[in-house]
C-alpha cells in the first residue's frame, strides 16, 4: 500500500492486525485421533457427547447405612428409628440382596445403593443397639447422601465442545465416561525461512563479517509455545530464484510462512519481492507503527498468512506477539472464550523516565526486582539489535500509540514473557 | 500425628505445605543434553557462559556510510564535509579495503565496519555531490550508529543461570553465541497408583457397582502440565500385599509417588498403611483443613515425597495445586524468581452468596460469563463427587481459612484453570 506521495503506508498495529484477522477463509488443519492421555492442550475437533449415564448407578456419597427414607421419618436422638442390618454393600459389586421395610445395609462412600433404598444415613447419625440392630438418630429425605444414576451427566449430553483446549480435568472426565480416544486438530505448521547474506547457521565457525542465525530459533520456539509446529527451512542468501523456490515449497507444506530477514535493505526488498511474486496478495501491509518491529510485512498469499519479519531479535518477539500469535490461534481451531483476558501481568513501579513517539506503540523491555514487597520495573536499555537485553528482561511494558512516554514512579503493568 | 485425644490432627494448608517443603534433601533428577531447539521450558542444569564475544566484529546499526568520525566534525547542512566513497561493504564479508582520512564506505545495517572507521553516517544525513563524492550533512561521534565487538556479550560472560527455565529468546541467544546443545534436568518422574475395589480402567465395560478411573488420568495430565513425567502404574484392588509391592517399585523408579484413592474408608486405611510400611516417614500429615481435599496424606518416605489423595475428582485438582505442584517445582530444579506472582487471575463479580466454615480453606469452582464488559463468576454447584462440575468450571475462587463466606456481588479473584 502506498500513500498519495508514493511512500509505503505505515499502519497502526490495530489496523494491521484487523486487516489480517478479518481475512476469513483460513483453512483449519486436518484432524488426528489421539489417546486422551496424549491430548493435553490439544484442541477438540468435534463435540464430545457422553456415551452413557454417569454414574451408571445410584451411589452413596457418605460412609453409613443405605435405607428406605420413609423408615427414618421422625427419627431423632430422643426417639431413634430401629432397623435390621441385612448385610454390607461390597465396593464395586452389585448388592445381591434387596432392602425391605425395616431393613438397612452398611455402605461405604461410592458403594452402589441396594434395591429398595433411596437414601443413606451417615455413620455419625447412627449407633448399634445390638449386633444387627441399627439405631437411626436423624431422619433422611429421599436422595440424601446419594448421587443418582445420570446425575453427573446423562447419555447423549454434550460434555465438551469443538474448539475447546483440553485441560487435565477434561481428560479425567473423558476417562470417566469411557472415552479413551479423541479427535483433535493437527497443529498448524509454520515454515520459517532465514535470509541474509551475513547470516549463517549457529553450528558453523564464523568468518569475519558473519553472524549466527538467532531468529529462526527463537521464532520456532514461540511457534511451539503457542501450539504450532515449526519447520526450520534453513538460511538462504539473498538470491531471488533460490528464495522464491523455498517460499513456494513452504506455501505448499505449511499453514503459515515466516521469512526472518537479515538486516540489510537488500534482504528486505528481496523478501517483499518474493512475497509479491505469487500473484497479488489479499492483504498487505509493509511497515507498522510499532517499535521494535516497524518493517514488518504481512500478507495473505493463496489463502495462507505470510510474514516478512525484521532482523532484530527483539522485533521478532514483538511481531510474533502482535501478528503471528493471533493468526496461529485461529489456525489451531481454539475458541477459548477467555483468551483475551489471560495475560501474565505484574504491577510494578517504573524506575526511569521512558520517552516514546506519539503515533507509535512502544514495547519497552524491563527487568523486575522485588523490594520491600513491591516490584520495580527497570528498563533494560541497549541498542535494539542486542540479544542479551532480551535475555536480561523479564517482560514488557507497552506505551500506547497516543502516549509520549511514562514518568519514573508510574505504576505500570509488566507483561511477563 | 494425633492430638491429645487420640484423633488424627488436621493441619492447615499452610502448615501441611510448610512441613513438606522444609524437608530438604530432595535429590534433583539427572541431567540430559538436548539440542537447543528441543529445550523450550526445560530447566538449565548449569550456568551458560558465552564462548565468544558477541558480535565478533564491529557492525553498523544503520544503512549509510562508514567513516572516521573525526572527518565529520563540524559538518552540517550549510557546511557539509566531503568524503571520497572508496567502496561498498558486502554483507557477510570482511571489507578488503581500509578507510583513510577523507574516505567513506557504503554500508548496510549489520555490515562489518571497515578498518579505519569508527562511526556510521545515516543515509538521511548524506547526499551525493558526484558519483563518488559524499556530502556529510551532520557530524557523528565515535561509535555512533554502530555496535562494537563484544558489546552484546563478552567471552566468558554469564548469559543464563542454572535453574532458569528456557524461553524462546534464550534459545535465540544460545544460537547467537554458537551454543547448539544445553544440559537440562531430566523431568521429575511421578508414579501414579490407582486404588479402589470399585475402580476399573476406563477402557473396559462397566459391571454394576463399578466406576471408571478418572483420577490417574487427570493427575498424569497435571504432572505433564507442570514439567514432570507421569507413569500410570494402573489400578489395584485394596489388597495390602499387592499395593505394597507396587508402592515399593514406584519408590524406586519415581521421584514422587501419588496414590489416588477409591472413595471408601477401606481404601483410605490401606493407603495409609502402605505409606507407613516403609519405615517411619520423615514428615507426615493425614488430613488438611481444606475443601475439597480434607483426607489428603503427605509424607516423605526414603527421601521421596509421597501422597495419598482423596477419591473425588475435584479434590485431586486442589491437592495437586496445593501440595504436589510446589514439590514438583523443587524437583524440576527451577529457580524462577517470579513463580509466586504469576497467577492467571480474572477479576469478577460473584453472582451468589457462598458460605464457608471458618478454619477451613474453601476452593469454590466457578464458571465465568462476560457481560457489558464485566466478568461474572457463577459458582458451579453440585456434589463434589461430580466430574462435570469441574468440566463446566473455568476457575476457582479461594475463601481463606478465617472467612465464613462471601456475599453476592463481592469482587473476587478467579484463578483460571
Amino acid at each position: 500500500m502506498k500513500d498519495m506521495l508514493g511512500r509505503e503506508e505505515v499502519l497502526s498495529v490495530y489496523s494491521a492486525r484487523e486487516a489480517l484477522l478479518k481475512s476469513e477463509g483460513f483453512a483449519l488443519p486436518g484432524v488426528n485421533e489421539l489417546d486422551i492421555d496424549s491430548s493435553l492442550n490439544r484442541i477438540l475437533a468435534a463435540d464430545i457427547l457422553s456415551p452413557e449415564d454417569l454414574p451408571g448407578f445410584s451411589r452413596s456419597t457418605m460412609d453409613g447405612f443405605a435405607v428406605k427414607s420413609t423408615d427414618t421419618f421422625g427419627a431423632k436422638d430422643t426417639m431413634p428409628a430401629y432397623l435390621n442390618i441385612k448385610g454390607e454393600v461390597l465396593m464395586g459389586k452389585q448388592p445381591e440382596f434387596e432392602i425391605k421395610k425395616g431393613e438397612a445395609a452398611k455402605i461405604a462412600t461410592g458403594g452402589m445403593l441396594p434395591a429398595g433404598t433411596d437414601a443413606v444415613v451417615m455413620f455419625e447419625h447412627s449407633s448399634f443397639a445390638g449386633s444387627n440392630l441399627l439405631e437411626v438418630l436423624k431422619s433422611v429425605a429421599p436422595g440424601d447422601n446419594t448421587i443418582h444414576a445420570g446425575e453427573d451427566c446423562t447419555k447423549g449430553e454434550k460434555v465438551l465442545i469443538k474448539g475447546h483446549r483440553v485441560r487435565p480435568q477434561d481428560i479425567g472426565a473423558l476417562a470417566g465416561i469411557g472415552i479413551t480416544k479423541v479427535h483433535v486438530y493437527e497443529k498448524p505448521v509454520v515454515a520459517i525461512i532465514g535470509t541474509g547474506d551475513e547470516v549463517v547457521t549457529s553450528s558453523v565457525k564464523l568468518l569475519p563479517g558473519q553472524v549466527r542465525d538467532i531468529n529462526s530459533h527463537s521464532l520456532a520456539a514461540l511457534v511451539e509455545l503457542y501450539g504450532g509446529t515449526a519447520i526450520q527451512k534453513g538460511i538462504y542468501k539473498d538470491n531471488y530464484e533460490v528464495l522464491k523456490r523455498v517460499f513456494d515449497d513452504s506455501l505448499k507444506e505449511a499453514d503459515i510462512v515466516a521469512i526472518t530477514g537479515g538486516s540489510s535493505v537488500g534482504t528486505k526488498d528481496m523478501t517483499s519481492k518474493v512475497i509479491n511474486s505469487s500473484g497479488k496478495p489479499d492483504v498487505f501491509f509493509h511497515g507498522v507503527s510499532v517499535k521494535p518491529g516497524k518493517p514488518t510485512i504481512g500478507a495473505i498469499v493463496k489463502g495462507k498468512p505470510v510474514f516478512g519479519l525484521p532482523g532484530h531479535p527483539a522485533a521478532i518477539i514483538v511481531c510474533f506477539d502482535l501478528f503471528i500469535k493471533p493468526v496461529l490461534k485461529i489456525l489451531t481451531g481454539e475458541t477459548d472464550k477467555f483468551h483475551h483476558v489471560i495475560k501474565r501481568l505484574v504491577k510494578a513501579r517504573l524506575m526511569k523516565n521512558v520517552s516514546s513517539t506519539a503515533g507509535r506503540e512502544d514495547h519497552i523491555r524491563v527487568r523486575l526486582e522485588e523490594k520491600d514487597g513491591e516490584f520495580l520495573a527497570i528498563p533494560v536499555l541497549g541498542k535494539s539489535g542486542l540479544i542479551t537485553t532480551l535475555v536480561k528482561a523479564d517482560g514488557t511494558v507497552i506505551i500506547p500509540l497516543k502516549n509520549t512516554g511514562l514518568e519514573k514512579d508510574t505504576e505500570v503493568d509488566v507483561e511477563l514473557f
